[in-house]
């Protein structure tokens, strides 16, 4: 049977599969379904007799700050517990800059000329997304496996002042999976810039999202930014949108003492104060740091089989045919799959018509353009295993149909 | 017993009460206890399936928009359910209106040379306070006790195109008390303005709030505008968060199409959408609009009193004498309390000394600035009967001491 024949009898199969969103499971959310019920009727006091019911708290609750502290590595002082969503405060710091000058910025944003942010590659579309609806120009950078591309970043940031920021998920990078090594970081934190206000934009987004029972041991970025002497360098996001519920959880925001006041004086007009009673839901569902660790343990029961699965079927349909590479991630939410040059496209389009929708090839590229158009990303978290491994199949057989006729056409000069 | 006596054994009581934010009490709170335990461990599905818990819905349940659109006065499809404060959605309108241009503005606010704002006064200091935060300049225009000087405001807004949006409070002002007339409405919305892109930023945090059992009555801007052909000259604002909890309600923002689509686009880079959870508690709780209604006349019974406790000891102790008029308002959080001009400061400062704090005079104008110094917002909601009835009685004979002292400085020339 032809690659073409075995590709008609998928379309025939009338799959509706899904591996577009890392988004978590019906059965990961159940998790957490003590929180629909939580606080209860007569639950309402903080541990300082607050009464998270009414207006106020703006930095959120000491005690949920006290738990997620350790867990993020950033000093109580320097954490905010703030809304339901981690990407509206990247969103919103990056408004903040533009439209108030961040400390030790010698203006706003809105007021140089261009500006300009590093994107290791391949990354987080919804980062790029913030960076286009602002006019920011995105300048790629490739990703290595233990992080970006130093020696590249280095030498951009010393020469161009118009570089103000660079998006990083320094834990288990969507999609790569990679976790920036110690140096990696180190170089972040102390290399010189041209901008005085140049600003990491640090997204800790699985921060506690590990696959195997080893925590990804990255080191603190304010740390080492403090040690090297740039102490305001890094803006850091986390939150338990992927711990908790999806819509309903709540995101964090740590830094230097001196970017958390900047960020504190500008919320103070922008809000009276987060939702306390969600947040005091959270502290009674966990009480403790080690109660966050243990729900992470089930969300790993439930994701690692899954991820088993992918390179389960990825080995057994692509391996040693060399027209594939793959992650083998140890934590987080996707598996970067790459496929012969300008071939993704044709993959999800493929894949797209025998019924199984996958990330836009391009998506995890700035303004969605993968240059060599190899990238694609799969989400493996969403669908059952069994539906997972189904897609799985019908991915690898589009990867397989697509580099064939790709190899025709480029190498034979044969319009198939 | 002078007055000087009378203050000195109001001061020996040691009393510590506070009138300061509108700010509902734990009773008004607890009306809405069930919340804390709403939805419940096995109910997070939307009436079209939608697991609540997960990512997704950007423009919020649709359920709870059907509920809010017929108290609001604003259609489905015009009205979007979002976050936790209604603050932080007027305060992300003008951040967006200054970073992309709004429908009809032939630029981005941040490109003008300058933008002002009117600002009906006394006002919303946090209003006043988002404008300071980005810089708009503003302009005050006088209450009239149904709306704005609106031949000021005609005036105003015809000759100047740097007038670029407007406060209003329509129903039950912060913290006038007066609900705009249909009149006013009218010419608001109909009233020729130099700039193409002018907005009215229409805060109808108090539309459902009355204070007797008869509604406000409030005209509908969105109608006003679409049959003046200016379809898009208001933003419109409301939340529950003085009708469940304060710091854990809903957020509602409501316009003409064309600036919903604007705000919708700019909201799907800055969030992957709202709380849905709570916005299922809310609509669980509520169940239908008349359950909002029935909801209202509880806050009703608990704040009625209060008010017309605060009426009966203003008119006790300073009805007649000439020193002081007050507000008496149908609806809302306030009382709006004029004083001799030159005394307001003095009242708060007597007032804090005798152990009775008051929203700082001057906070409900443009720059905390009252240039006749002689307002003062009085909010009863939150204290108990009791506790309002001593802090009335002593800021009444703040009122009489200050008064007193200075008809002998302006009109004696003596220092006292």
């Amino acid at each position: 049977m032809t690659l073409r024949e075995e590709y008609a009898e998928l379309q025939a199969k009338g799959l509706k599969l899904d591996l577009t969103r890392g988004k978590p499971s019906p059965e990961q959310l159940d998790l957490s379904a003590g929180l629909l019920e939580l606080p209860g009727a007569a639950d309402f006091r903080a541990a300082d007799g607050t009464d998270t019911r009414n207006y106020g708290g703006l930095t959120g609750l000491p005690e949920l700050i006290e738990i997620f502290s350790p867990l993020l590595g950033i000093p109580q002082g320097q954490l905010l517990a703030l809304g339901n969503a981690s990407l509206q405060i990247m969103h919103d710091v990056i408004a903040n800059a533009l439209l108030s000058a961040v400390p030790g910025a010698p203006r706003r944003w809105v007021d140089e000329g261009e500006v300009v942010f590093l994107c290791p590659t391949p990354g987080y579309d919804r980062h790029f997304g913030v960076c286009e609806r602002f006019g920011i120009r995105m300048v790629p950078v490739a990703l290595t496996g233990h992080g970006p591309d130093m020696d590249e970043v280095e030498r951009l940031v010393a020469a161009d002042p118009r570089i103000k920021g660079m998006w990083c998920v320094p834990a288990y990078s969507n999609p790569t999976g990679e976790v920036y090594s110690a140096e990696t970081v180190r170089r972040l934190a102390a290399m010189p810039t041209a901008a005085p206000d140049f600003r990491i934009f640090w997204d800790n987004a699985y921060a506690l999202h590990d696959l195997t029972d080893r925590r990804a041991g990255l080191a603190s970025i304010l740390d080492a930014c403090a040690e090297a002497g740039n102490p305001d360098r890094a803006f850091v996001f986390a939150s338990t949108s992927k711990v908790t519920l999806a819509g309903s959880g709540v995101a964090f925001f740590g830094s230097s003492p001196a970017n958390v006041e900047w960020l504190k004086k500008l919320m103070a007009k922008q809000t009276i104060g987060p939702d306390k009673v969600n947040q005091l839901r959270h502290v009674r569902f966990f009480g403790d740091a080690d109660g966050v660790l243990a729900h992470m343990a089930k969300h790993r029961a439930l994701l690692a089989p899954r991820f088993a699965a992918v390179e389960h079927v990825l080995e057994r349909e692509l391996g040693g045919r060399g027209i594939a590479r793959w992650t083998r991630p140890e934590g987080g939410y996707f598996v970067s799959l790459e496929v012969p040059d300008g071939c993704a496209a044709e993959v999800v389009r493929l894949a797209k018509e025998a019924g199984v929708a996958l990330t836009p090839a391009g998506a995890a590229f700035p303004y969605g353009h993968d240059p060599r158009d190899h990238q694609i990303r799969l989400a493996p978290s969403y669908p059952t295993l069994t539906e997972l491994t189904e897609a799985m199949e019908a991915v690898a057989l589009c990867v397989r149909l697509a580099a064939e006729e790709h190899k025709v056409v480029t190498e034979g000069g044969v319009q198939s």
